[in-house]
C-alpha cells in the first residue's frame, strides 16, 4: 500500500486516505509512493515468483491495497512476452519480442490501470466514475465499474470505433456521445463531475491508473529474465511505446525507479522511445523542439484511436523521461501503421492494434538510420488487441463457392 | 511426447511419427498416450509449478513435443479461473467460477487446439493445413499456421459472424465462403485434402487438437487448488461446458485420467454438463434418448456459431463421458443466452462470447431443479471473447450531446 501522494511537478503532499485528482495546489498529476526501504525484505523477485496470484496483483505491495483480497480484478497482467520470428522484414532484427496486451480484460492494457484506479476509488467510497474515451478505456472501465458493482458515465466522441462503443453499451455503462473531440468530452466530465459529485477517473487526473500500467515494467524484468533463462532480472536496451496519453510510458519509468530502490535491479535503464501518428504527434514535436512541455496538436487524426490525444496531462513527464532514457520519438504515418499491422499478423500470427502496427514500423525506421543495433534487445508493446478495429478491414469480394457444383474447388488453386 | 495413437472405437494403433487423421480402419479419432509411468518421478504439480513457462506449454510433457522450445506458442494457455460475484442471480451460488478463455490469442480457448496441432503437424512435415470453421477456429488456425511459416485454407459458411471472416482475411489466410453449413464446407476440405495434399486440421480428424484443449482440465485443477489456497491439486463438483464439436469436454476427461495415472489427484471426477442451443442440440437430444451415438441435427441454427455443430465426429466419446461422470445435458434458447451475456457483462464485468452466455443459464436452470446444490464448487466454461460477436448487439440511437451547448449535460442525469 502506498504511503504518500506527491504531485508530480511542484512536490505537495496529498492525503492518502481520500479520492485525490490533480494536485490541489498546481493543477498537476499525482504519484503514489511506497516505503521501498521496508518492503525489501519481504517483496524480492523469488517471493514474486513463488506466488499464485496469476495477475498483475502478484506486485500488490507496490499496487493501492493493503492485501490482494482487496483488489477489483478480472485477470488482468501477466501478459506473454513474444520472441518474435526472424521472417519478412522482423528478420533483421536479432532479439525483438512484443509485450502482447491484448492478453487482458476488454483486450488491451487499459484494463491495468483502471484495475488499480477502481480498486483505490471504490475502498474510498466512490459510486459513480466518470471519464473521456476515444477507444479502449471506454471497456475497461465499463467492465472494471461492474466487476466492483459501482456505476460508470462515458463520453465519447461520436466517430469512436463501433467496437468500442458496443462493449459499453452491451456492458451498461452510460454512454454519451459527443460531438467534438475527447477533449471536449473531458470538459463534459469535469462539468460532471462538479455537478454529480461523479469521481473523474481521466487518464493522469487520479493517481492510480498509472500504478495499474507500471506493472508492464515490473512483468517486463521478469519476462526478459525468463527469456535468456536467468535469474536475475533484466531490461531490454530500447522499448518501443505507443504513446497517446503516455500514462504506461510513466508508469514503466516508475516502476523502474521503484525496482532498484527495492534492490531489484540496477541503474540501468532502456532508451525509451515514443510513437505517435503523423497527424496527432504532439510528444514527438515538443521533443524535437527541445521543448519541456508539448502544445496541443490542432486537427488530430489517426485511424489508431489510442494514438488520437493532442494534448496529454503528463506531457511533461514523458519529454523528462525520453531525455534522462537517451531515448527518441518519432511519428508513423496511418498507412504504415496499417501495413504493420498486417505483417504482425501475416508474418507473426498477431493481430495486433494499429498503435501495434505503428511500433513495429517505427522500430524498422530506426533500425535504418543506425539509431537501433540488430542485436539490441528491443521490446515492442502491443497494446491491445486487434479484434477492436476489425473496421478498418473492411472485406468484401470473397469468393462464394457453390457445395452443390463438384468442380467448385477447380479455382481454389490457381 | 506422446508413444501411442490409438483409436477410440475399435483400439487400433497408428505410428505416432507420421500425420495421422481419423483411424485408418474405423474412420474414428485416434487419442495419443503417453508413457506417464515414466513421468512419474519428474512431472509432478511442484515441477509444474516452478515452470516459468507462461503459457499451456508448462504442461509440455503430455503435449506433442520433446521439449516446450519446439512450440509454435502465441501465448495460449494459463487463463484465469474467477470467482464470480454473489450479486442478481449469481448470488444464489456459493462457490462459482468462470473459466475465461477470452484470455487466448485470437480470443478463444481455440488457439490450444490449433497450437498444439500445428505444432505437431509442421514437425512431421505439413506445409498446407485446411479445415471449415464456422467461428473462432478460422482465426485460430490462421495465426498459428502463419507464427509456424505454414499456409492456411479455410472453408466458412458464408454467414460466419463478420469478426471471424475479417481477422482471418487480416492474417491472409485463403478464405473461401461457401453456401452451404459446416459440414458442406467439411466436404470441401476433405474433397482438397484428397486433391492437393493439404492436412486436414477438422476437429478430432487428427489427433492434437484435443491434446491441446486437454490443458484445461489441467490448469483446472491447479487453479481450484489456487481458490482455495491449497496445495493439493482438486477438481471443481461441476464443469458446464458449452459443446459444440466437444473436443474441449472429451480433453478435459482425457487430463483427468491422465492426472489420476500421473498421481496427481484420486478416482473423483466432477459431473460434467453439455449445454447445447434450442435448434442445434444433436447431444442432448441422444443423452435424452439413451442413445451412445448422435444423429445429424436438421435445421440446425444458434447465434452461439461455437454450438452450430449439427453433427461432431466424437459424439459417443461425448456421450460416455456424461454417463460416466453422472453429468446431464441441456439446452438454452437463442434470447436465453443472450440475457446470459449481458448479466456476465453488467454484473460481473466480463464481456462472455454467447457460448459462455449459455452455460450461465443453464447454470441457473439446474439450481432451480435442484440437480446443483448451492454450496457446490461449479466451473462455468466461457470459451471466448464477446468482442467477436459485437454483430449481435447492434448500438444505435445513442444520445449525441453538443458540446457547445452549456446545458448539454441538462439530459445526463434523469
Amino acid at each position: 500500500m502506498h504511503t504518500s501522494l506527491t504531485c508530480a511537478a511542484c512536490g505537495l503532499d496529498h492525503a492518502v486516505d481520500q479520492l485525490q485528482n490533480l494536485c490541489t495546489a498546481c493543477g498537476k498529476p499525482l504519484l503514489a509512493g511506497y516505503d521501498l526501504a521496508a518492503l525489501r525484505e519481504t517483496f524480492t523477485p523469488d517471493a514474486v515468483r513463488r506466488r499464485a496470484t496469476r495477475s498483475m496483483w502478484r506486485f500488490a505491495d507496490v499496487l493501492p491495497v493493503d492485501d490482494v483480497s482487496e483488489a477489483v480484478s478480472l485477470g488482468e497482467g501477466q501478459t506473454p512476452l513474444l520472441r518474435l520470428e526472424r521472417r519478412g522484414a522482423f528478420a533483421e532484427f536479432e532479439n525483438l519480442f512484443v509485450k502482447d496486451e491484448a492478453f487482458n480484460p476488454t483486450g488491451s492494457f487499459k484494463a491495468r490501470g483502471m484495475a488499480a484506479a477502481v480498486t483505490r476509488a471504490v475502498a474510498l467510497g466512490a459510486k459513480v466514475v466518470a471519464l473521456p474515451s476515444a477507444g479502449n478505456a471506454a471497456g475497461a472501465a465499463t467492465y472494471y465499474a461492474n466487476r466492483a458493482g459501482i456505476e460508470c458515465f462515458l463520453f465519447m466522441p461520436e466517430d469512436t470505433p463501433p467496437a468500442n462503443i458496443i462493449e459499453s453499451v452491451v456492458g451498461g455503462a452510460n454512454v454519451f456521445l459527443v460531438n467534438g473531440l475527447i477533449s471536449d468530452c473531458g470538459k463534459l466530465v469535469k462539468q460532471g463531475c462538479e455537478q454529480f459529485g461523479w469521481f473523474d477517473l481521466s487518464t493522469l487526473k487520479e493517481p492510480f491508473r498509472i500504478e495499474g500500467k507500471k506493472t508492464m515494467g515490473y512483468e517486463l524484468a521478469f519476462d526478459m529474465a525468463d527469456a535468456a533463462q536467468a535469474t536475475q532480472l533484466q531490461l531490454p536496451d530500447v522499448i518501443f511505446y505507443p504513446t497517446g496519453g503516455g500514462t504506461g510510458l510513466i508508469g514503466m519509468w516508475k516502476a523502474f525507479d521503484e525496482m532498484q530502490q527495492l534492490g531489484w535491479i540496477g541503474p540501468e535503464r532502456p532508451r525509451m522511445v515514443v510513437v505517435q501518428a503523423e497527424n496527432c504527434a504532439p510528444v514527438v514535436r515538443a521533443f524535437e523542439q527541445g521543448a519541456d512541455h508539448a502544445e496541443m496538436f490542432a486537427n488530430a487524426s489517426t485511424v489508431a484511436s489510442g494514438l488520437r490525444v493532442p494534448a496529454a496531462v503528463g506531457d511533461f513527464i514523458m519529454l523528462r523521461v525520453l531525455r534522462e532514457s537517451n531515448g527518441t520519438a518519432l511519428t508513423i504515418s496511418d498507412a504504415e501503421l496499417l501495413d504493420g499491422v498486417r505483417e504482425f499478423a501475416t508474418q507473426q500470427g498477431i493481430y495486433a492494434c494499429p498503435e501495434g502496427g505503428a511500433v513495429w514500423k517505427a522500430a524498422q525506421q530506426l533500425l535504418k538510420t543506425g539509431w537501433l543495433k540488430p542485436d539490441e534487445k528491443i521490446v515492442l508493446f502491443n497494446t491491445g488487441s486487434g479484434l477492436k478495429y476489425n473496421h478498418l478491414f473492411p472485406v468484401g469480394g470473397l469468393p462464394v463457392l457453390d457445395h452443390t457444383d463438384p468442380d467448385c474447388l477447380d479455382c481454389v488453386v490457381g
